[in-house]
């Protein structure tokens, strides 16, 4: 029977979900991605509708999505503000009440986490976040599938999470929505942050919604914070919705750009990720994300496949 | 064999069809949600596009119809006025001569009804009216559906049509395109309309389409239009379009809110109804709308059903 | 498995592709389309999703494509310049290498043919011109399969290439994307193309990128074009981007409209086609393309089976 009651579960935010979730849906997504490299049809969601609900454009968020829905054999509406009335003409509960009648499962990407919040409430399906101005939930899975890949994962894709225990991810940049999800991530899963953002620009741990400060370190130079890293991460210095900022901006990171004096610093086979788009000669210089370091494409692709397991997940519970 | 001549049926008007296809549609959709209820597969359509072509926005009528096709195993394409050319760089009649030649269906949101007229008088394949400034067929299809539902169907479904006859609707407020389409449903079904509109925004019964003045009785007093009323319905003060008229609306509307004191005149156990979005303290009061005789969501959910079976219909004719 | 090397086949212009290829598409557009005349589902690309990118708005195309990939089977992701971030948050490069890691086919209409070029030569997956202010190779596609329809193929569907040799093809009106695209077909196919543009719109022969002008002439009288022509062609005098040059090129073209006049000078029994949207009373008159030589509607159906045929053979390669 189709869901009536609020016993669902959400992913709106990285720690929604436990250690032991995640072990499962990264198998999940080696599997899945495997079967999509060898032209394996694999489609369980058949009879299943995703609606996309985007306040902030996007391509990367957008077609990893959708494609990764198809894949599953599912279907997609994708709503924008622009064709849709969203929180404009009615309240996002009334919005939420109704969408949730028609489709099995709801992605959105907005500006404030309270808003998918009011809208998971009353909703009778799975919200999935999108990309909030506090969270990324998505990206870090699939930063984190990333990771496990190159470092962790046998060629029959089984994966150990504990290796990630004990690991160093610097993250340079802006103390942002990305930056709130490596720390969340980092409580669940046991590794450490470096964290190193210009002044005015730090993170705040009540946003992040830790309880752990021992999963981070602040560092006021980034080159000190890429010491011993096992991963090093940046974001764009600009994020969307703060273009008017853009000058304080430049001015301000200026020293926060990940080059390959940057990279000296992490482990000699440490990985280099970016969530794209990038900027190079901003954020990141072009011979750190087009060099052998870089992971980025590998990256991207995977938010692809570890939404296809994470969809699964939502709608279908444990396989097998 | 595809179609090629005129000889096809479009839903542009809520007359287009019989009382006994209403019947016909009912049942069907009654089978056609249960399914979806209980998550049985049922993809008849699955070689099936569906165009939909926006000139106004619209969540509601996008997510009922696009989840709905897929929902039976079709496919759609999305078109807005801003991202095509449809009665723009081109005739209206050559838009349809060459859309249908490449779907099985169209939906079309737009503004004057002649103009979807004369897309469907140039179509090869079905054309679905999914409102313009005069009717909102679909709308009306899915209220009655949801008054059946919670009056006049069995638990396997069984739809007695007969228990629409001699029934009351009083329609509150602006005297538009859904109040029209009540008014051809009252002719063809054997209800009666009590209309109740501020002075200036009456309804056009030459509009309505109707020949028969005993369907309908026009009241000054909202009050006394609820009196004995089965279901009481009303819709925003200010459709799309009319976003200019808004403050002198607002004046002229403030005595046709349906509040609970409204709601008091008709029989207890009235239904309240509204094709949203609504506006809590404008034309219905939040204890209304949010309150027990309220069946607005099921009402919103049940579009996608009732098109569904509209949908099946127009493709594939009787079945079974 | 997926393809991961740069051994992929791209439809970028109409040249990329030999004679025999061309035989063997249309040979297979033939059998396409007769089984969606007659509702044979056929749906060989289930698991294979097309990302659209459109920098201009289309109908034709965005339909054609789109309902075509439904009909085989496929998904569609949808994207525009307005809700994604191509070619202006990042390299053209870098959403060539994402993208092309998520799906299984790219089509994109843009701007300049140097673009769709970068996009092809980063991509993992073929990349089919969906119009460049260069070339239009589907049309051109659509085109030819619709003269050898009406001309030269048997009741089942083989198709006679030769039908093709020596045959004049009166190209009446601007030097645009179209005409270079007819040249190098006349080129591969063995026709002769007879160009009659206004003073000042000439075809540019380096932008056809042809070899032999042999299979080419240039008229200063769009009459003497058309005399003894198979098929006479035509486009809108201003073509999307242009729309500055709008008053110019009305006094320049006015001798360029294809009426029953020079139709007359042409084969008695040529054809007239049009790619569309057309201007009746400028490029062409309301007699010639509602006439009786007019295949100007199934020309526009083809393009779907062509484009069918196209992304069959570039997903699966030669069936059978």
């Amino acid at each position: 029977m189709k869901p009536t009651a609020q016993a669902i579960r959400h992913y709106l935010q990285f720690k929604d979900f436990s250690a032991e979730e995640y072990a499962y849906l990264f198998e999940r997504a080696a599997i899945i991605k495997r079967r999509f490299k060898n032209y394996e049809k694999y489609q369980p969601l058949q009879d299943r509708t995703l609606a996309m609900i985007f306040e902030k454009a996007s391509t990367r968020t957008r077609v990893s999505f959708e494609a990764g829905m198809y894949q599953m054999g599912g279907s997609v509406v994708h709503l924008t503000t622009g064709d849709s009335q969203l929180g404009r003409a009615e309240p996002i509960e009334d919005s939420a009440r109704v969408i949730s009648r028609m489709v099995d499962l709801v992605m959105i990407r907005t500006f404030e986490q309270s808003k998918i919040e009011a809208f998971a409430k009353h909703s009778r399906v799975p919200v999935i976040n999108g990309l909030t101005n506090e969270y990324h939930p998505c990206q870090i899975l699939a930063d984190l599938f990333t990771y496990l890949e190159h470092r962790a994962m046998d060629r029959k894709g089984a994966v150990d999470l504990d290796a990630l225990r004990g690991r160093v991810v610097a993250w340079v940049g802006d103390g942002n929505n990305m930056a709130n999800t490596w720390l969340q991530a980092a409580e669940i899963l046991g590794f450490t942050v470096h964290v190193s953002t210009p002044s005015g620009y730090e993170i705040d741990p009540r946003v992040a919604g830790i309880s752990n400060t021992g999963c981070y370190k602040v560092f006021k130079d980034p080159r000190q914070a890429c010491q011993g890293a096992d991963l090093v991460t940046t974001d764009v210095w600009t994020s969307m919705g703060y273009e008017a900022e853009n000058d304080a901006r430049r001015l301000a990171f200026a020293d926060w750009c990940v080059d390959a004096a940057m990279m000296a610093q992490a482990k000699p086979d440490a990985l280099f990720m970016h969530c794209l788009p990038a900027h190079r000669g901003e954020e990141v210089s072009a011979d750190v994300i087009d060099g052998p370091q870089s992971v980025v494409w590998d990256e991207a692709e995977n938010r692809m496949h570890v939404q296809k397991a994470l969809m699964e997940y939502l709608q279908l519970g444990r396989i097998g």
